[in-house]
């Protein structure tokens, strides 16, 4: 990776020099990192008029420093030189910044240079531009970006590229990125008729249609079933409740400003919109005295999440004022979280094996030395190392991550990837030794002693809205026969085998799926528009219907029916059609 | 009516008689109506403290007051003679009253006199106090009200009594109420484990517990159920929307005030939570083109309104904040009111007769000459004509009530009524052929041209908690087989029939319920603690477990379970349980 940041960097540096030779004296520079895809520079430009076309230019330009082989010399300046050079040059945001410098106390100012292009730089870079590799990097869009993310410092151009260690790394890149254009949810959204935003509702606040509504209810009853059948019980919680509940959490000071505030406007009260379930989970269990014999407690619900994000933040599914968690709480004893733990981890493993997303990774997200998280050191250091533990018994691949960590306790974040090959953090299990104690929660041991229990939170989709956004772009709207809103649209061929439709819809009312998810009754339309059948089927495509059944005059005579799939076409007896679907994966 | 209206007025008059001679000089009377069961007066005692065992004393002056069957006499007297009498009487409240009959415009002031005891009314009364039945009355509580229900103004003394025509109805009456105390669902919530409050959640804002959770969890899979069987589709709305959405339906004019207002501090924006889902679903079906071919377009959600309720008026689960509805929504063309209200007529009638409450009656809930409705007189007079044939066509037992509208259109309100004879307004079925207009709905008609469609509101259960607490004192927490959160409990005599307990729980597993709701998993528990039989036997009893399975070493021998039901015992060859449980009422 190393490798890649300094290809990455050298570039930026690059793609400065490329700007000051095209436009000398009308560029002043900002600041040009690496990022994750490839690297940027902030520019200001000075009686230029730079637009998308202009990038072409500059990347030839580019190339042409990268053929010259030109060597990527560091040197230092004595701070006052480096203040002088950045005078001298009209650079007056590297003025700043070595101001900057000068006043922390630095004495000299680290610098690199390429050609007659000097810039004030940290490294690492490579040592010639001509270690670039062919076809390796593309200059991608232009943006606007403030000078030190000040709204009220200077608007800077943000020249962008992508680059990669080779040029196949390069276009695996691009072909990613065009196929994730075409899966993009937003888009699929509207023309599946999956979900809706109104400006009268507002932003962030997804309204999910018909179709929308039975996949969203497919994925949380299948959540909600396999922690069914591992002893977890569906409680219900109001969507409000007043501060006092986050107070005594320690949700309060952490994140109240990120809560939605509600205004009793009959008895003046103050409330706040749930942006997480465990405070109110806590409450059931305080709701009546518990013993050892009670434990585990296992309380899951499928409830809406508010958080109160910035308009600019939101988009599609991905992010919403509006999350819906499958969420889970395990209240129990020490011993015996390694059980529960265990449960939980094989949910996750059987959720995303299930949809075709089996590259799980765990993060183990340790606390850091920072301040904010709640609870004795002792305690964290002992639950991060069973954390770890658990990761290991559990076969999970895994990394760890200091600083991750929930405000009261280490969690293990899982990490699934998608079928274009990118990274989503899906599920998570968290240990929690602190709320319980905050509110109380007790149990009466054998020995007739109090003790309290700990908390284990679990969710995993994590929310439905932003796990159906992965999950409509890993299946590009292709969804699985079991969870597709319309799973089976049957085509007559003409009026006269409505009869035969008949026996067909018959059969399909009495069939249903069992697995992955049990008593999963099918969904089926028929259409009877006087189109053409081309037509019908053309329709049925765009739709994405998983399995269309083509009725005409010779199936009813031999009892058949005609299936099309989205990839091959059958022909199965009438008798056999249950089975079959049955079966379908 | 009248006759019994008559009589409990006579009772108001003779109760302030009894006062009036007990304590001469230390009662000033304010008012004494009738009320829906008996009657009350407020007084103002002045230097007597009136206690609940004082009730006996006056019940007993009451009862010699009807024995001297005295004359309850008209009489009317001019306003200032009125006012004189007042003054010299020391009867301030009075005088304040005469004083506002005087300041009406008013010459005259009727009076009703009883022995000595005068007292100025507008009758109806009885001619004399022996027509009051033997044993029909009762005092039966002192409270507390202020005068004119200003909080400013004196603190008066509540003497109430029940009323009825006969000893016998007064004694079914209290027999009723008794029993309703017993099956109080706020008492049973708690022995059953069903909801909780909590003070640092807040009032009216119940938390359904696991058992809990599971019963409303089954009603509302039942309540959609029907409706999914009548073509309606599962939709999903947030929770809040920008208050644009109830400026453009209004409902922001008519209910402002009720909203619980929510407030973004990151955007400044200013939300409400919805407290019902109407113009949400609109915005659904605003979201695309809509073709007349499209129509009906039927929508289902079951989801939490919130209403901004007076900490006060809360109680249990009758009146919460937080009130799930289970709602629907039909958008359809004139021509097609008829079918779908009858489809939903349906699905009131077979909702409430499964559950026992089959004496349904409906009211016709008409608007009357107030503002506050929207729409066109002739619209709303069409809409309730066609609700009257609509009641007619599907034979309900119905009754017509002006004033009782919803501010966009007529409504059929359907009342049940309980195992104690309680009534109940339940469902509602609701035209509305306004608020599509407001939000611009159309679609396109077999011309090409644009109409606007109708609406029909609908909700089964109308709120699932006010439900829940009607269904819960209607059972008495003796739920049905197919709805209880533990639905069998097994109670094995030793250790030792540990294999014939697992062969048990097996069968359970594989065997579900099909009516009145489909694929209904079974759900039973063991108890295995290491208790006395006659002990699992009374818990299980206590929390009112439909089926308890007990299992001895002689059942194993026999192959044979023996069920103790609430009523009866039985013992059932293994083989025939799932058939036996499957048929189960």
């Amino acid at each position: 990776m190393e490798k890649l940041a300094a290809l990455r960097h050298s570039l930026a540096h690059i793609l400065a020099s490329a700007l000051q030779t095209t436009y000398p004296d009308k560029v002043k520079f900002g600041t040009g990192p690496d990022t994750e895809t490839g690297f940027y520079y902030d520019v200001f430009f000075d009686g230029v008029d730079f637009m998308e076309k202009d990038l072409k230019t500059i990347e030839k330009q580019m190339w042409k420093i990268v053929n010259q082989n030109l060597e990527i010399k560091y040197f230092e300046k004595p701070v006052d030189q480096a203040l002088a050079w950045a005078k001298g040059s009209g650079q007056t945001f590297k003025h700043e910044l070595i101001s900057d410098l000068k006043a922390e106390g630095e004495k000299t100012v680290d610098f690199y240079q390429i050609g007659d292009f000097i810039d004030l730089c940290k490294g690492p870079h490579l040592a010639h531009t001509g270690e670039v590799p062919k076809g390796s990097f593309k200059l991608t869009r232009i943006g606007g970006a403030y000078w030190r993310a000040s709204e009220s410092r200077e608007q800077m151009t943000r020249v962008s590229g992508i680059a990669f260690e080779s040029e196949k790394e390069l276009k695996a890149y691009l072909d990613m990125m065009a196929e994730a254009e075409k899966r993009d949810h937003r888009k699929l959204g509207k023309e599946l008729d999956l979900f809706t935003f109104s400006p009268l509702v507002g932003a962030g606040l997804p309204l999910f249609t018909m179709r929308g509504g039975m996949l969203r209810k497919k994925f949380e009853d299948f959540s909600l079933s396999l922690r069914a059948k591992a002893g977890f019980e569906r409680v219900w919680t109001p969507h409000i409740t007043k501060i006092d509940l986050y107070k005594t959490s320690g949700h309060w000071d952490k994140f109240g400003d990120e809560l939605f505030m509600v205004e009793s406007k009959v008895n003046g009260e103050q409330f706040a919109m749930k942006p997480m379930n465990c405070p109110h989970h806590t409450q059931i269990y305080a709701s009546r005295p518990r013993s050892y014999r009670d434990l585990p407690i296992r309380m899951m619900e499928s409830t809406t999440d508010y958080r109160d994000e910035k308009t600019g933040e939101l988009g599609g599914l991905s992010r919403v004022r509006s999350l819906t968690q499958d969420d889970s709480h395990v209240f129990c004893r020490h011993e015996q979280i390694k059980t529960e733990v265990s449960a939980l981890a094989n949910i996750v493993k059987n959720f995303y094996s299930t949809i075709g997303m089996n590259d799980l990774r765990a993060r183990l997200s340790y606390r850091d030395d920072s301040d904010g998280y709640l609870g004795e050191q002792a305690i964290w250091d002992e639950a991060q190392k069973q954390i770890k533990e658990l990761a290991i018994e559990n076969k999970l691949e895994f990394f760890e991550a200091e600083g991750e960590a929930a405000f009261y306790g280490p969690k293990i974040d899982f990490m699934a990837r998608d079928a274009i090959g990118r990274e989503h953090q899906v599920a998570t299990i968290q240990l929690d030794f602190v709320m319980p104690g905050r509110f109380g929660l007790e149990f009466v041991n054998e020995e007739g002693k109090k003790e309290t229990p700990v908390m284990i939170h679990h969710a995993t989709m994590g929310s439905t809205e932003r796990f159906l956004s992965v999950f409509i772009e890993h299946t590009a709207g292709h969804f699985p026969f079991w969870c597709a809103p319309e799973q089976i649209r049957i085509l007559p061929i003409n009026d006269q085998i409505s009869d035969y439709v008949a026996k067909i819809e018959k059969v399909l009312e009495e069939t249903t799926l069992e697995n992955p998810l049990a008593h999963n009754d099918l969904r089926f339309t028929v259409d009877t528009r006087s189109e053409s059948l081309g037509r019908k089927i053309k329709d049925a495509i765009a739709m994405k219907i998983p399995v269309v059944l083509i009725l005409g005059d010779k199936d009813k005579e031999e009892g058949v029916v005609s299936i099309r799939l989205k990839d091959k076409e059958e022909k199965v007896k009438l008798s056999d059609l249950a089975n079959y679907l049955q079966n379908l994966k």
